[in-house]
C-alpha cells in the first residue's frame, strides 16, 4: 500500500510515528511518502532552518526531544550562548548545538547548488526515518502573518516570528504564503500523489502547515484528481487546538475553531473522510452533511500506541470510502 | 608610540600579549596595530574560518585555550560530532562549538556584504583585544603547499591540510600564496605602517605567516619605506622551530632552519634589527655582517612575563636602531 501524508511539524511527526507502527504491525508492506511543509523555513544566522522537515526527520529517526516535540534530545546551547555574546540574534529561536549541525550541513549543500529535496534526502540518509520525506517544493515559500502592532501599525512578520517570538498573542489578520504562487512541487511530489493508494492529512495545522502545502500550485489539484481516498484527522478537539495555536490562524482565514469547520474548510472536493475526537461526536452529522464521511474516535496522541490507533482508524475510514466508491 | 606588528597565529598572539603587558608597564601610551595573516583561512562546512585572526583575538581577549594555544577555552564538540554523524568532514580540523559561533557570525556578515576587515572589527568589539586587529587583505588569499604524494603524485594542498591533516610529514616542494598577487592591503594597513614609530615581526612563521603578509603587494614596500625601525624575533631557536614545523616550509623556499638564515631571508632591506635566542648567540656576527643589528636574548615564551621581556628587548633594539640612524 502506498500512503502519502501531508505533514507539518509536531502533530504530523507524531502521527507519522503512529502510522509507521500501525502499518508495521498490520501488514508491513506499506510505502509512506511524506510531503513536508517548508513555509515555516527561515534563515537564521545565515543558515537555512527547516523546522517542519527536521521535526519529522528527528521524530521518525529517533533524535527528537521527546517532551518538547521539536529539536534534538540531549541538546546543549554553546553556539547560541556565544552568538548572544556577539550580540547576534534573534535570541527567541532556540537552536541547540546538535540542531545547528543539521542547518550547517543543509546550508553548505544548498550553497553547493543542491536543491532542498536532494539535501533532505541526504540528511535522511543518516536518520533513516523509514519514510520518504520530500519538501513540498524546492522553491522558497515563506509564510508571513499580517498583524497589527502598537509600534509599527499593520505589518507582515515571518510565521516563526509570529509563532515563536510573539506566541500568537495578537490576532492574525491574514496568512500569506509568500512565493507559493510561483513555486513548483518538488521532484517526486506529484508522482507520489498520482501513485498513492491513500492520502492522509494528519492533525497538523490546517492553515499554515497543510494549507501551505496545498497552496503550491498543482498539489491540491493532484490530490483532488488522484481518485483515491483522502482522509484527515482533526487538529481541533473540543473547539480548541490539541497543541499550538491553530485557532489564531484559522480565525485569519475565517474558519471557526471546530472539528466540523476545519473539515468544511478542506471541503468535500478534496476530503473524503474526516476523523473527529469522541468529544466532538456531535459534529459528525454536520461533516457528513457536507459530503465528507466522518467518524468519532479518540484523537489524543498521548503516546505512540495512541497515534497508531488513530492511524488505523484513518486507514479503516479510507477503506470504507473506497468500498463506498466501488459500491 | 605607534607599534605595528605583523602576526601569524600562536607565536604572534603570545608575543602580542607580552607586548601589551610591556607597554602597559613601561609607558602605557602605545597604540598597537596588528596586521594579521589570512593566508591560512579556509572554508569549512560552508563557513569562513580565519585561524590566525581568531588566535590573536581569543588570546588577547582572554578566550583562548591556553595550553593548546588555539581555539576556545572550555570547548565542547557537539556540532563536530553531529557533522561526523552526517558523514560531513573534514574531521581533521578541530572546531569546537564556541568557535563555530565565531565562524557563523563571520560568514553571515561576509554574506551580507561586509569586508573581512569590518567583520574582524565587529568580532573584536566583543573580545576587546586591546589592539587594532586588521586582516592583511580583504581579498581571498590562500596558502597552498606543493607536496609529492604516493597516491596522486605532485599536487597542491591547502596549507591547513598540509599542516593539520598531514602534520607536515612530507617535504613541502613549494609554498604558493594563491591570490596574493591580485590582492590589495585591507583598509588601514598601509596607513598604519606609514604612521608607525616601530614595526615588529614576532616569532611567527617567516614563510607562511609573515611571508604571506609581505606577499600582499604594497605591504613589503611600505615597511621598507616607512623610515622607522623594523625589528624581528627569531622563531628558530637552536636550529629548530620553537613550535610548529617552520623548518618544513623554510626548506621549501631554500632557507636553512637557523636564526641567522631567517634574518638574511628577510634581508637588511626590510629588517633593521633581529633578536636571536641566547643559545644562538654565535649567530649574531653573521646577522650583523648582513647589515642587520642583532642581539641574543632569551626567546622562549614560557609565560606572559617572558613574552613581555622579549617585547621590551625588541623595543630596546628598535631604539638602538633609531639612535644609530640619527647618529
Amino acid at each position: 500500500m502506498r500512503i502519502v501524508v501531508l505533514a507539518g511539524g509536531i502533530g504530523g511527526a507524531r502521527f507519522l510515528r503512529g502510522l509507521k507502527a500501525a502499518v508495521a504491525d498490520d501488514a508491513g508492506d506499506a510505502d509512506i511518502t511524506v510531503i513536508g511543509n517548508t513555509g515555516d523555513d527561515i534563515h537564521l544566522f545565515g543558515l537555512k532552518v527547516c523546522p517542519d522537515l527536521d521535526t519529522v526527520m528527528y521524530t521518525l529517526g529517533g533524535g527528537i526531544h521527546e517532551e518538547q516535540g521539536w529539536g534534538r534530545a540531549g541538546e546543549t546551547f554553546a553556539v547560541k550562548t556565544e552568538l548572544a555574546a556577539y550580540g547576534v540574534g534573534p535570541e527567541w529561536f532556540g537552536l541547540g548545538d546538535r540542531d545547528f549541525a543539521t542547518h550547517i550541513v543543509r546550508t553548505q549543500m544548498l550553497g553547493a547548488g543542491y536543491p532542498l529535496s536532494a539535501v533532505t534526502e541526504a540528511l535522511c540518509a543518516r536518520w533513516q526515518p523509514g519514510v520518504r520525506l520530500i519538501p513540498m517544493t524546492d522553491d522558497r515559500v515563506e509564510t508571513h502573518v499580517v498583524v497589527d502592532t502598537p509600534e509599527d501599525g499593520r505589518k507582515a512578520v515571518h510565521f516563526q516570528e509570529y509563532w515563536v517570538r510573539m506566541h500568537a498573542s495578537v490576532p492574525a489578520r491574514a496568512i500569506l504564503p509568500v512565493g507559493a504562487e510561483q513555486s513548483k512541487p518538488a521532484p517526486g511530489v506529484l508522482e507520489a500523489i498520482a501513485e498513492a493508494d491513500v492520502i492522509l492529512f494528519p492533525p497538523s495545522n490546517p492553515v499554515v502547515s497543510i494549507g501551505t502545502i496545498l497552496a503550491v500550485p498543482g498539489i491540491r489539484e493532484a490530490i483532488a484528481e488522484a481518485g483515491v481516498p483522502v482522509v484527515g484527522l482533526s487538529p481541533i478537539v473540543g473547539d480548541a487546538p490539541v497543541r499550538g495555536m491553530a485557532d489564531k490562524v484559522l480565525a485569519a482565514v475565517g474558519v471557526e475553531s471546530t472539528a466540523a469547520a476545519v473539515a468544511e474548510h478542506y471541503g468535500s472536493g478534496l476530503l473524503d473522510g474526516w476523523l473527529v475526537d469522541t468529544v466532538d461526536a456531535g459534529a459528525t452529522e454536520a461533516v457528513e452533511a457536507a459530503g465528507i464521511r466522518c467518524r468519532a474516535v479518540p484523537l489524543m496522541m498521548t503516546d505512540v500506541d495512541a497515534a497508531a490507533r488513530m492511524a488505523r482508524e484513518a486507514l479503516r475510514l479510507a477503506e470504507e470510502v473506497r468500498g463506498q466508491a466501488r459500491a
